[in-house]
């Protein structure tokens, strides 16, 4: 199987019981060996107290983007630590874009950055998660586990 | 106003409109100057691939008692830079508890620590909080302002 | 050996060959199973050009303290995230003290708090270290390696 | 004053009285609007107990780039929070290169990703910094103070 089409494999087996990311309205874009793109508008539910997108909902389409990107080459992952700074509120309607960007992958670890934007490349928030690679393969047999870095 | 009868009143204040901790179930358990305690149910909807708590489930519930406890003192607090590690997995059903810590408040900026976990005591999830405290009151007049550390 | 004991004997093993720690002239008052408390103080050569002490410099005694309690239980472990806010500001002169607390432990996972702070318990620093336990240990054949949480 | 040049001034004003970074040895090596890169070389004193850099060298060597990229606007500005994630280990002699990136700059906050890698590009660290811009200026009525994103 070629990496594109693995990792665009998994995205799928990932998502399709992925009940929260559903329930959030993500839309897989793209996906790669290390990378995925997603794509959700905030919906009046996702609101908090000062009438904006609630932290949680930018943090939960990153964290959606790690787990999909990190997953991606073959065995499992999840995330140890992850953190993420907003710098723009969001209101009802807005669009926004996740796109996860492999920084560093070793036989354990990977690291990501994931920018949330908006269709006009406005940041909205910056998320950086690491990851633990665990032995267990999605595809049993058929991982080649890159170590890159 | 008192101040713990203030941090209530914001609170309160803050969770009537805020519909993403409503979907959560999100119930305010306690609240005081610096402080909140908050918890809820996971739900089948909130779960991800892995048949677990989504991490955006735990970084929501956390996220929204850093709110809760950053803007109790009067000032409205905006969330800057967070990060959390997921050091246990939930599954459908487990109750979760949020308890936020104010490690330090100056003038512009407050760091919280909250720790999320079961009824039983056991760690699911260290969240760190750091907000940037605007010049707007919630209450304007009666603000004391404190500036702890 | 005792927990305590072991600690110590690990600290010193540690601490003997660490430069940039000795450069620092830390002094470890105290250590444990999962914990450890360092103290410095602030040199002309450590600070920035605002007359401060870098912030690498309260960093690097976190981070010592983070070493010297990951390591305590026996096992070699290696730093993976750390992240640090500065709430205070030093000037030469100043003694700080860097005290651990292990927030949580699994077998491959520990998360560590570090409270920087001066001796009338004014906090200067948050940090927050999460290791990677290794199948290493410092004195094979006598490691009891815990898991906690 | 352009952008450049204003930036290189402001960076050599810091530099010249930055005690410790000069300890580090740390030689500027570029600079510009929100720009800095920085290069070191990792000595004896600089490592810990395993032989290897400690993690405050390689965070002081990106603390330092933060400082000079995120106050070369004119404005200081001053940290709030940094995470470091450390890669790839260090030994005496290994030459590290930081390089700073403005990922984000509102009027009181900037997000900063520092890269901290080897001469053959290799990651070593990967280092996110967040300030606050103060109302101060380096160079009273030069300013222009920009706002991005």
């Amino acid at each position: 199987m070629e990496n594109k089409e693995k990792a665009a494999h998994i995205q799928k087996k990932m998502y399709d019981k992925d009940w929260f990311s559903q329930w959030l309205g993500i839309e897989c874009i793209d996906s790669g060996a290390g990378y995925s793109k997603l794509k959700m508008v905030v919906r009046k539910e996702m609101l908090n107290g000062f009438g904006i997108a609630h932290g949680g909902i930018t943090y939960s389409l990153a964290d959606s983007a790690l787990a999909f990107a990190s997953n991606s080459h073959g065995r499992m992952a999840v995330s140890i630590e992850t953190s993420i700074s907003h710098t723009e509120s969001l209101v009802e309607g807005d669009i926004i874009i996740a796109e996860a960007e492999e920084l560093s992958l070793s036989n354990k670890i990977g690291v990501y950055q994931i920018k949330v934007s908006k269709p006009d490349h406005k940041v909205v928030a910056l998320f950086k998660g690491t990851v633990y690679r665990t032995g267990k393969e999605w595809f049993p047999g058929s991982s080649t586990s890159p170590i890159k870095n």
